[in-house]
């Protein structure tokens, strides 16, 4: 089956998001609809027959290792192959790399059709073009030709090894050190030890290298690693050096994992034979400025790979209960069994999987949709703004779908009933699968500070003021239709309530104090953000002749079941932030 | 460790349900507090050394079939072994029956512990339990020497054959079929055909012998079976014959799960070879009446079971949180890092999950108080009181654990970070165990109509208004105490929010229009019921004296929390009831 709808995937990169425009600019001119839908058509087709085909095998037949080298399925090395083949390693990378030059919002889509269809499998070239990248923008000539041409080509897989053992969210306590110890044409050369944890594709045997980028410390003058986050830098540590030898780097063990199965999760050792060779990318102590610019990205394809599987969850849950038999229409014992899809509730947790699947969905293709406003931007003052409002809505897009797409997933099991807890059937998988998303590349609670503390009161509102016209713009929009004219009324008042509560956290001057709910204030702002996408849509649809208007109907439903059921729930989320509510922060330990 | 903590036991049963009064009442007069602390101390301890030891193997080691005979891990059988010597299958019942005649509310704190502990291998003797109580109720002398007292000795395990592959929640279209077979000394015989799905304790090798109850339709004169609920009656069907050979019922195989795995789960084929041999239980036609009687018992047992995992994922996650070092306190990055609970959002975390934990679990005693209540009643209006609150609260007590403890789970998860998504810790085990809940036993949505429908519109809010009362007793309790004043009114506001909304619906007097929110408004109403009970049990640590000052200050903040950031989301739930919204009940099917 499809995981997503084409005709959603039309009319969001097209009639919504006019993606089309883009091929204008110089960037794209090579580019046409014709290419952008033959790329798409041709990733439904290689995630249907090469990652959806083993999907529940990369579940039951986890990595392991083996002589201290990880293993994985064939399947998922021949998956990596047609992707290589399709170019799609390249897709969105400049030509001058050896890329077909996509908008990020075609690649994103593309992206959505692989991690729908096995997300696990999807993780490994979703790392690699993060990786790649980074070394585009930062790396010298021979760093790009070294290390991001293999990976634009899938002939070589990336990673990012950023968290330790004893350091997760606090990267100021990360342990590996970085002496110097010369240079060779790939730049200034160090050598690593330390260990490295949660490194997903950390090993394997889909390819013949894996590039690493490591971050670590140098040590200060007096052989000691600088506290804080100061001495940050990132580095090259390729699996295989140039000479051909294997780098010194060890797989200490393998993470077995709740779901994601298929993406193996390695805690590497790097330099238990003296140090593992690693080439500086940038300058030292650039490090987590680099590293966020890699991660900023990884968020996204994170409330991607969320969103896909909400899709996901909703589509197979909505052929369930097409087919499922069970209970009546009325009150005639006698008559025949409906499908179930015929009830009332199940038609609520279709509807709601629905609004939340495809909100999270257009979420992450508006925000991609902003990487390419940024690039074709015909002023800085237009730059800036994209950048702008990138910035705002990252966190949103890494814990969004995070958050409700787990709560799409569950409703996919409950409409299975007891077959949806069975393993016979996908939902339950997908959960699992699912369930990774609020944890890895920051944790909902780091997303909540980022958004609430660095995004907004250190911004002192200026994006949420950007933010905010296009709010307005909208709900004017809006109001020329009369049956939106309730919900761009309804979106307005959340809009004004929210910005109300920032200014009184803006004014209050306490940062420590605001950010006490900062996990509610994104969890709220989430929902404003995408009630705003809902009614954003609901306008493009009833100002164009609907082609098809069951599935037109069906759009504006789900629009107004977000902004007249999910959208009230931000009323006590902003209650809870705005009171300032310190009944949890201001806990004493021995009383829990 | 220990998942329950005794002094939060001792609170609920003591200072707040005072269950040693009810050694006044001659039925319980053999027993005193003494008796009952012996009976928890034991039960702690066998569910801490038999139960929670095969916790993680029962989940990797899943039962198996051999020779067409499922097969669990030995420690299962020694847990059982252990149950059983203690005394525990015979815990509630009677004397005269074998057992030992404790209050409900003291056996459902045993069981407690063991689900707490393994919430797989607590099934059995749970379902056991259920079923002997039917048979102690319903049964002929005969039956209930026969089938009734091997289960309250342990010597055999019971379990309720409902469900069929095409019949879950529609128990009407269930066709297994039951022909007169004569009558013998256990009653009118009969011989049972059919497949029964989903069965629990189906098949095993932890006792020689199994009793089912078995639900199940006797044909019409026409040879055809009665459409509808109407001739649906109840049988019991031992595994083995009174003459010691196996009856007529084969293992069609076994169910593998998200999670509950020691439970074997079974399709059971009945009638292969001719026909099982069943012995009525009640008349024909009874069935669902007497399977509604050990239902309702199921019902709040499933709640409990998703109270304690809830429990055990808060109490893990709390003790991680005292030990996992990350990040700091202040600013100074040379300063050492800090247990995470010192963070505002770990905080948060636990807090919630406390609030949550605890609240459902305190509901699940208030209603084996409310059955206590019942049994000991001075007079008629006193015993249809506490049957009527019950009534009322019985789909509340399945449903809102089920809800709020998976919330409470993933909450566990997040606090452990990346290593809670591992199956080296346990909370992801404790999350997928308790994503069934919301399923067996009758889903989220049945649960929903059964409030709503049945136990309030239909009853034309007579139960509701019992409860009111008691609401409204414990609101001028608190209003005693200043720090309790603001959370009284905060909970009598929102009461009197709700009755408003079924006074609306009840006058609506079009219950199918009414029930298309039924789901939402289960979850607004279960939070009224928990916002209530936490005021109460805060009524009671204000009027004594607290012995242990942090516990009595951590059940105080849980309650504030309760009444202060999760009750207001009430309001947005019962606004989409109270507004008819029908957006998912009015689309159409091709709209999705």
């Amino acid at each position: 089956m499809t995981f997503i709808d084409p005709r959603d995937i039309a009319f969001w990169l097209y009639d919504w998001l006019h993606a089309d425009d883009l091929t204008r600019h110089s960037a794209y001119a090579d580019h046409s609809r014709e290419t952008f839908d033959a790329v798409l058509a041709l990733s439904e087709q290689i995630a249907t027959d090469l990652f959806a085909n083993h999907y529940k095998k990369s579940d039951q037949v986890e990595p392991r290792l083996e002589n201290g080298r990880a293993k994985v399925i064939p399947e998922i090395k021949q998956a990596m192959a047609a992707y290589a083949e399709a170019g799609l390693f390249a897709a969105s990378f400049a030509p001058e790399f050896g890329g077909m030059g996509l908008p990020h919002v075609v690649d994103t889509a593309s992206m959505a059709h692989f991690m729908a269809a096995n997300i696990a499998t999807a993780a490994y070239p979703m790392l690699t073009a993060a990786n790649a990248r980074v070394l585009v923008k930062f790396g010298t000539e021979a760093q790009i030709a070294g290390f991001a041409k293999p990976q634009i080509a899938g002939r070589s897989l990336g990673t990012m090894c950023l968290s330790e053992p004893q350091a997760g969210s606090s990267l100021a306590d990360i342990a590996t050190r970085a002496a110097p110890d010369g240079d060779d044409v790939l730049g200034p050369r160090y050598r690593l030890t330390g260990n490295k944890m949660w490194i997903s594709g950390g090993d394997h045997d889909i390819t013949d290298t894996i590039v690493h980028l490591v971050l670590a410390k140098i040590p200060g003058a007096d052989g000691k690693l600088p506290p804080g986050t100061g001495g940050i830098t990132l580095f090259i540590v390729p699996s295989v050096l140039a000479d051909g030898t294997r780098n010194d780097i060890s797989v200490a063990g393998l993470n077995h994992k709740m779901g994601y199965r298929g993406t193996t999760n390695c805690l590497l050792n790097f330099g238990e034979a003296g140090g593992a060779v690693g080439y500086r990318l940038g300058e030292a102590g650039q490090g987590l400025a680099i590293m966020f610019h890699m991660m900023n990205e990884a968020r996204v394809f994170v409330g991607l790979g969320a969103a896909a599987l909400a899709m996901r969850g909703y589509r197979q849950s909505l052929a369930y209960a097409r087919e499922r038999l069970q209970g009546r229409a009325g009150k005639d014992p006698a008559s025949a069994p409906v499908p179930i899809i015929r009830h009332a509730d199940v038609k609520r947790m279709l509807l709601a999987q629905k609004a939340l699947a495809e909100g999270a969905l257009s979420l992450i293709l508006y925000c991609a949709h902003l990487m390419d406003r940024e690039r074709v931007a015909a002023d800085d003052a237009e730059r800036a703004r994209a950048a702008s409002l990138l910035g705002l809505l990252t966190p949103v897009a890494k814990s969004w779908p995070s958050e409700f797409g787990l709560e799409a997933n569950t409703l996919a099991i409950q409409v299975h009933g007891g077959y949806g807890y069975t393993r016979d059937f996908d939902v339950e998988q997908i959960y699992r699968d699912n369930r990774i998303n609020p944890i890895h590349e920051g944790t909902h609670g780091i997303q909540g500070i980022d958004l609430l503390g660095r995004k907004i009161i250190r911004d002192k509102g200026v994006a949420l003021a950007a933010l905010g016209e296009e709010i307005v713009a909208t709900v004017t929009r809006a109001e020329a239709f009369a049956d939106l004219r309730s919900l761009a009324t309804g979106l307005d008042i959340v809009w004004d309530h929210l910005v109300e509560v920032v200014q009184s956290l803006i004014a209050l001057n306490d940062p420590a104090r605001a950010l006490d709910n900062a996990s509610a204030f994104l969890s709220a702002f989430g929902h404003v953000v995408v009630a705003w996408l809902w009614l954003d849509q609901a306008t493009v649809l009833r100002a164009q002749p609907a082609v098809d208007p069951a599935w037109a109907d069906g759009k504006l439903r789900a629009c107004r079941y977000f902004i007249e059921v999910e959208l009230p729930k931000v009323a006590p989320l902003l209650m809870t932030v705005a009171s300032l509510n310190d009944v949890a922060a201001t806990m004493p330990e021995d009383a829990f």
